[in-house]
């Protein structure tokens, strides 16, 4: 570990793409549902279509175009569209909430679960998501991800990359920015951190898009720490 | 379990006296440093003044007398005053913060671990206490309280027994009262939840005030639970 590592007492996690992996879960999910109920869904393309309305719909809270809005009720609304769009007629609602639901059960990366339990012995996890608490509550307990903190930007009121968040987590951890490393898959996500002082680590999530994207995992040199998963993120904590 | 007590999805627990033993610890700490330090104070009389500092001081959040204060703050000042009052001089800065943090390293009754651990397995386990939020992430980690969520006063700004502190939990929890069961020694913080439509479970704690102390046990029988310990709480709620 780098010695300007060593002052770090807590670290807070982006959840979706950098622990969980929503394509897959949606995917397999949708395909279940698809052949119980006989739709013809190209489902890959459904779930990259209702992720790709993620950050609209936070942009239209952020501009105050709508009230406060909980994730939950943003993907739902989205949830209401895709539906019609991909020809999804007739599902009842106890069927939608549940398809909705699938964010709150969205499964792990191979190596989150065990990277996590190393990183807990050393310090103070927190999420530090877009997700509502309860959403991200049912995922931890679906999932067995060992959070000692559930921090949402639904405490702040404002969604991510809004400086509230970090500050946020911060003003609850009582701790200096560079007592607490970011860690994240997305550069942004990163970068708002950095700009207010955070440790940063970059976790290079190749296969968040699917098998076909081509992302872009040049890391900002500006970095502290660049990992291939959550275990080699331990493992260059000294953990 | 009753079949009332079927609905319920979430338990919300008060923290001091309930799941920890605060004289006992602070009790136990004090006298390692009167012995280090050659002070010869009467420890259960200072962990007892120390705690009965608690509710005048957040009487006086609450009264708008002082702004928002978080309780390590309020312990602290408190602490403070004490020092003076038991005639224990020159104790050096980072020595007092230490002792202040007594409160983050506070032990667990014998029971709690087990029964906790027991009931996260069928429900939502969240702190609804009047400590903020990094003292009750430090004494989780501390004391191995396997915590869902970290829910404080702090977050509502506003101290039990408030309304706005178990409305607040409610709103992140996404749930209906009567799917939340209030868990406290203290019948006051119970009556304050059931008001609002919590379920309600009281747990016999009597050493919290010492071996001395003759605390009244007599429950209001409008509680939906009446337990001895937390193992007791699990087996009665069907755990």
């Amino acid at each position: 570990m780098e010695p300007a590592l060593g002052e770090i007492k807590a670290l807070t996690f982006d959840v979706f793409g950098t622990v969980v992996d929503y394509r897959t879960t949606i995917v397999a999910e949708g395909e279940r549902l698809g052949e119980a109920r006989g739709f013809d869904v190209d489902w890959a393309a459904f779930a990259d279509a209702w992720r790709g309305r993620y950050r609209p719909s936070l942009d239209r809270v952020m501009r105050g175009e709508l009230p406060w809005t909980n994730l939950d009720a943003l993907h739902r609304a989205a949830l209401d569209e895709l539906l019609e769009e991909f020809g999804i007629r007739g599902l009842p609602e106890g069927e939608k909430e549940h398809l909705n639901g699938v964010w709150h059960r969205l499964q792990p990366w191979g190596d989150s679960v065990v990277g996590l339990t190393r990183l807990k012995t050393r310090f103070v996890l927190a999420t530090l998501s877009n997700g509502n608490v309860r959403l991200l509550v049912d995922m931890a307990k679906n999932a067995s991800l060992p959070w000692d903190l559930i921090f949402s930007a639904e405490l702040s009121q404002a969604y991510k990359p809004d400086p509230r968040v970090y500050t946020m987590a911060l003003d609850l951890l009582m701790l200096e920015p560079n007592e607490v490393m970011m860690v994240a898959a997305h550069q942004n996500d990163l970068r708002a951190a950095r700009e207010l002082g955070f440790k940063t680590a970059f976790v290079m999530r190749p296969l968040e898009h699917g098998p076909h994207a081509v992302p872009d995992l040049t890391a900002d040199p500006s970095f502290d720490v660049v990992a291939t998963d959550l275990v080699d993120l331990a493992r260059q904590l000294g953990v």
